[in-house]
């Protein structure tokens, strides 16, 4: 008996946060999957946008205050914040927890952020973001961005890597961009660790006249992948595997820092 | 007779095309004074944001159309817009130069974006997202918030490595984070290649009550540099020199997907 009571005790005490936010805003039906997919595996605690983010990349708010409110009702703790997602992670550690999480959780993206969208995502520099803070981080994204997106097979395997990634010691920066194909649940084949597949935009914007003659323009664009590898994360989900890109916020080209080191002459002590 | 003029048109040919933008907007003197230091190196164009836009990180406007407007009396061909200087690269190739500038210049940004300050600032997205268009790029950097701050060695430098940027064949994606140090010019020492130091903001959010009682925060943080190598940015800007970090937007943490890759259960091929 008593050991039972202790064991429960040890148990309950190592219970691990789970912090989750996203870039859709705290109402997307994205983040209440992730919620669903994960709630029993720790004590899970929403601090997200309180509107659309989408594309805000690393985004911080500077020369204007951030508001915080709680949110009845969600199913867990949850609270919105006016900000950005990057500024949800950073008033979640300060303001919320009073704590760093066990882990970071953001998604379910709806849409896709593999690739070059890894640097204008929200969703990814939330997780980037817990990153710096030496909290292991994923975020989860579904290549369908309709609100009635179908979220089973993404809350299979998120469910499946936070706990396979809870389960290990982790490194200390561990960041993984997880994109999930938009097909049915048993067509997923499982989930590859992968590369960035270089792939950009092919950017063209839609030049229209507002009602006094004065032009706007749109932002269009289409996805190009220049990339052939079969170790990407974008031939990965083309053949419908989860893929998984551990990401780094140390952006030196290391292998170019060693090229232009050669032919620099302006730093005097090399002359 | 013929020869010399058959040399000036080809001089007048290649005479490079250098879109300037930044952050900061474009009436901020630190954009000034990168274009003076500049504008006889090529033909100049800036299309730079119509208000203040850091810490806008790699943000790209998305819901919202953007406008784009001429502006006169600026020096140099001078058009500013309304989205973020990210935005504002992307108009500037599809909408203003109709094709790629041959080097994209950043800045110079009035403070840092050393260390993990080039993943917040929108100085070096704007940088970043040239890269990726294949096109050469370069953000400048003083350590000097101030409006008042002096330019005079930021622009003696940026000059200078612009020159020998262009004077050389690049890297498909070369990207550079330059930052200078806020010293007399007699002081600084040279530029040397640096990688991105491991440094990271302590953050506290100030937490204050409007006059209706609700509670609101203000982002605050301390720098904190925790990386003893002698070979980053940090190093060289504290003994005087200026600092060049070569960025990219490839984000795979490579040390990590091998080492995930050989305890990964969750590719069923692998099992």
């Amino acid at each position: 008996m008593a050991k039972a009571k202790k064991s429960s005790k040890s148990a309950k005490k190592e219970k691990p946060i789970i912090l989750i936010t996203n870039d859709d805003g705290i109402t997307a039906p994205g983040i209440k999957a992730l919620v669903e997919a994960v709630k029993d595996l720790g004590k899970v605690v929403v601090v997200a946008p309180d509107k659309p983010q989408s594309g805000m990349g690393h985004a911080i708010t500077i020369g204007h205050p951030l508001r915080l409110s709680k949110v009845e009702n969600y199913g867990v703790e949850a609270w919105q914040c006016s900000g950005t997602p990057v500024d949800c992670v950073k008033l979640a550690v300060d303001k919320v927890l009073h704590r760093k999480p066990d882990i970071c959780l953001s998604g379910i993206n709806h849409g896709a952020n593999h690739s070059i969208n890894v640097i204008y995502s929200g969703t990814m520099s939330a997780a980037l973001e817990a990153s710096i803070e030496s909290i292991p981080s994923i975020g989860f994204s579904l290549l369908d961005f309709r609100l009635e997106a179908d979220f089973t097979g993404a809350q299979k395997y998120a469910r499946l890597i936070v706990q396979h990634i809870l389960a290990q010691k982790n490194d200390k920066h561990l960041c993984l961009n997880v994109n999930i194909p938009a097909v049915d649940i048993k067509m997923l084949k499982g989930a590859k660790i992968c590369r960035q597949a270089y792939a950009k935009y092919e950017e063209e914007f839609d030049e229209r006249n507002d009602p006094s003659g004065k032009k706007y323009y749109w932002l269009t664009g289409e996805f190009v992948n220049f990339d052939k590898g079969r170790d990407t994360d974008v031939w990965a989900l083309k053949n419908n595997y989860v893929s998984v890109v551990p990401v780094q916020f140390d952006l030196t080209n290391h292998e170019l820092k060693d090229k232009l080191d050669k032919n620099w002459n302006l730093d005097p002590k090399k002359r």
